[in-house]
């Protein structure tokens, strides 16, 4: 089990996935220790700091990578499992924006009244009781919530030569915000270009699904991934697997065509799985289905759709890579 | 306690929330055992006939009612606690539209390409094992679901001297198909007219979120409601209370105005139930909160937005009634 | 020629479609001298009030109807022919809502956010220069529009036993807000109801393509209309016809289903009236079709779809119900 | 007036926006003569053959350039005037595709029903008497349509270093597929990178509003266009202009998002034209906007809003650029 460590410089992190070189090269089956900033580049010292006004738009969530997979190839699948994911700092920081989050006028959903308050929330991170804690800055409200660490932004280079922000969720992966990303879990994404060239930050000390106002626990963390490459089936969307369920992701605007995406995808997955013909896995996924919403704030809205592993019966995903992964994950812990 | 009882003859169901004469009429805190049809109308006798040959449109969804509660004025919340709700015959069935259903074009996502297979399921129902039996109905797979009945339409008369076809959810209500609708949870509505009007139906004895398919496995149901009246505290969409959770609803298109909606209202709640302010209590629910799918199907789609109780510490929504009303439903069970 | 005349009393307006007492009956050629009030029930009298404290809400958006057009069955289709439409008072109002149109947030498009500031704008209506005068509230600016004046809603009862909102445009018409519906056009409406029961009302002396703000030159109107009954043909939504154009609508969210609706329509018509198949039809509206925005701003949106009649070469719509109903308009006007 | 000529070799053709090295320099006041390919890349030759077949999705669109405009900076506005478009060959091609078009499902809109028949006509150009010759595939039925040749896919280099691909238009124009794009209008697009890089194809002999089969009448062209820099000014979305109408556009999904974009952007245009504020302005353009779609059928849709200019009075947007391009139009005209 090789271990590689990625720490970077803040001139290294990258703001688009796509057209950038690689920080580092491993091989699938590798472990990475790596350090992400959080979506602020780390610039916000004070909940009486503005984001908008510290943080230049075009160096909001940088992300760490490229980490170039060798001999992953075009149209193979990389798998990333997240082994650990760790708040790195003693707090975390939430913030509305004039212009972001589901409930505000954006630049997408345009309008000519005005936008919400910029307000921040800086919520003090216990390792030892796994919590964080909300403090409400109008009143004495306070609680303290369980920590669920997740990545909101992994990804690898688009096809076609793309390069996409690092905000922007599509087929790519990047900046989908669903809290199932996290230590346990395993991101199947497709390969597009030699390499897959795969990146990640974005880390949320936890996120409520749909992120309705724009940000989660945002909060730099230290992660450990592992990576490995499955050859040929090539994605059409990124897809997730834990120990008790199958996942399929849609990245895309209306939100019912992000659903559309994810249900369409994982009842062809069920139906690969099963031997079923396309309708009888329909049935299957309507009746034992689960739709939460990822994020409903990013330029692409992202839906998952999720479906029980016990119904699959003895079906694998992708030769098992889930629970080789899984294994690699628990001999790194006992170290 | 008064418990009454209300098992409709075929032509006393209705089609339409609004401008019907009510078939009971009961007191705040009473109980009602009511008989439901599904939501073919019972018309399907086997997995070779088609619905929409054997169902006229208009005869779709048949909902049991009004039930009138006296003393409901216009302004208050009705709360409807689902104290049981049992599948009444031992199959329940499912089926695929020509143009109904999330991956298929339908009358509203008009397109000019082919429509989808009417296929028909039939799940064995064994109340005993507390499961249901699906079988694929072009191969050899089979798989046990456990029952989680619900009721997918539930709704009462629409302000304004409107009247809805039952098949499309509102701020009435209505067909929100959320399997959230389960016994143990209580559902508040909002009293448009004098009595509120009362009307439930379409019982799945499961169903995935978002229903995408079309339909969960329709159920008649043998089920028992009990009834309250909230005076004041006007709603303006339908919400939902269980022991764990608050939750709010939107029914609308697209899918992301309906969890806006759903999101806008869970806040505004949670502000009302802990006195903190609405970006206080965004904050909270943007890091805490569910969003998963109801319905995205028919012709309103409806997202819930869920926040654990936890996070209101000591706060009671409507005054414990959900609470009270979870006692009547012990109180009957022990009967 | 008969010719009917209809002039409410403030207590005979309707504010739903459907379940209403006809106020006239006429036989299919009839002619109608019709008044309507504009959407403000005629409560605003000065540029200084807000709609939102003078008119309740359940009050706007009065309608003149129904009207009971003999021999109209169900599956028939109602021809309305608008004959004239003219300004009956000396100035138009506009105004922004709090709530209500597509720039801001609305009951439906729902947001924490702050609403629109509201304000109203006074329009001196000319009819001798045929111009309506825009005088900005906040500078000098001040230019005169030519009137184009048409009807708001116009719809007759709903399938099904439904009663809706005049507000809500469907498959029965009602608030399509579409500048289409002027003098010398023909609306197609289904007949869901024995006499089809139409109504109408909010005359606008002009609106823009989309009616942004949700108000267009509001304006009560002197109205001449002719109604006809083309027996069976059923439509599945709401047509109109010109000298120059056939043009279908479609009136549901998101915006992109009501172009779909409207574009779907219009090719099956157009494949009825050349006899092309429907791929062969979908060619043809693709490359000459136009598809304005009628309404962004209602509880539907609506989209028009419209195809130039020489594209069809002879062929002519409902057996030249329009034609006719065009010289019926001459001939009235001759008198 | 200076004069260059662009005639790309095969291999010179691009596919992406952002990150090509030009192929021409030219400097603000010139005017450039340009070939561009059809969409099929040339590679259809008869009604037979299938464009899904012939054309890797990836080289579907090619684009001619990027020209490089000297002295163009960050946050300038590029000013493209269309001065001619010829179609280049004798015919012009249009296409359905299994999933492409508003009216079946696609990537984006997924379903597991059928798909659309690929079916392709090909069109007699006639330079002559400025028409197309459509002809029906499974019928007799035969009608020749007026030319009205547009570019429907116009960029330049994206902001923030991201590359999109030439189907997606987005805030950088790209392929819009607006009829409004024609000779005698001209285009204005933000500046992101130093030179701008503006790159054009997608010829339509002539398009529907909408594009719902998704490809208009396909053609290579000979076009002659003039590029100027307005300083400053920095554009959030294209805008065009002819002798008639400003006019503002949106490219997003879902659709009304599109139409938001394009009024709020309208408004604040109109805004900054006349001095009204934005209210003022906001009621102006709701009572004289049109508002047709462009493409309903792109990975994002895009809508335009047109103002007369007469409404305007003597403003004159950017400095008059628009009109000294007509100018110099005519001057190379008359040559």
């Amino acid at each position: 089990m090789a271990i590689h460590s990625l720490t970077p410089t803040p001139d290294q992190y990258s703001y688009v996935f796509g057209g950038v070189d690689p920080l580092l090269s491993v091989k699938p089956g590798d472990l990475i220790e790596v350090s992400t900033e959080d979506c602020y580049g780390g610039r916000v010292h004070s909940p009486d700091e503005r984001p908008s006004e510290v943080v230049p738009f075009s160096e909001l969530n940088p992300v760490s990578g490229p980490i170039e997979v060798e001999g992953a190839e075009v149209g193979d699948v990389l798998a990333v499992h997240f082994v650990s994911i760790v708040p790195a700092r003693a707090h975390a920081i939430s913030s509305t924006f004039p212009h972001f989050g589901a409930l505000t006028p954006t630049h997408e959903t345009a309008m000519i009244s005005g936008a919400l308050e910029e307000r921040v929330w800086f919520y003090d991170i216990d390792l030892e009781s796994w919590t964080a804690t909300f403090r409400a800055r109008r009143s004495d409200y306070e609680v303290s919530l369980p920590l669920d660490p997740m990545h909101g932004t992994v990804g690898v280079a688009p096809a076609s030569g793309e390069s996409r922000l690092v905000v922007t969720p599509s087929t790519h992966g990047g900046n989908m915000d669903t809290p199932e990303a996290r230590a346990g879990t395993t991101l199947y994404l497709p390969v597009n270009v030699p390499g897959a060239m795969l990146s990640l930050g974005d880390g949320h000390a936890r996120q409520g699904e749909g992120e309705v106002c724009g940000t989660g626990l945002e909060s730099a963390m230290n992660s450990v991934i592992a990576v490995d490459v499955v050859k040929g089936g090539a994605l059409a969307w990124p897809r997730l697997e834990n120990d008790d369920y199958i996942m399929s992701t849609g990245s895309i605007r209306p939100l019912e065509d992000a659903y559309r995406i994810s249900q369409a995808d994982l009842v062809s997955w069920a139906s690969d799985l099963t031997g079923m013909d396309t309708l009888d896995a329909y049935q299957l996924v309507s009746q034992l289905g689960l739709a939460p919403a990822a994020n409903v704030c990013d330029p692409n809205y992202t839906m998952v759709a999720k479906l029980p592993k016990w119904s699959l019966k003895s079906a694998e995903a992708y030769g098992g890579v889930h629970r080789r992964l899984r294994s690699a994950a628990e001999e790194y812990a006992r170290r």
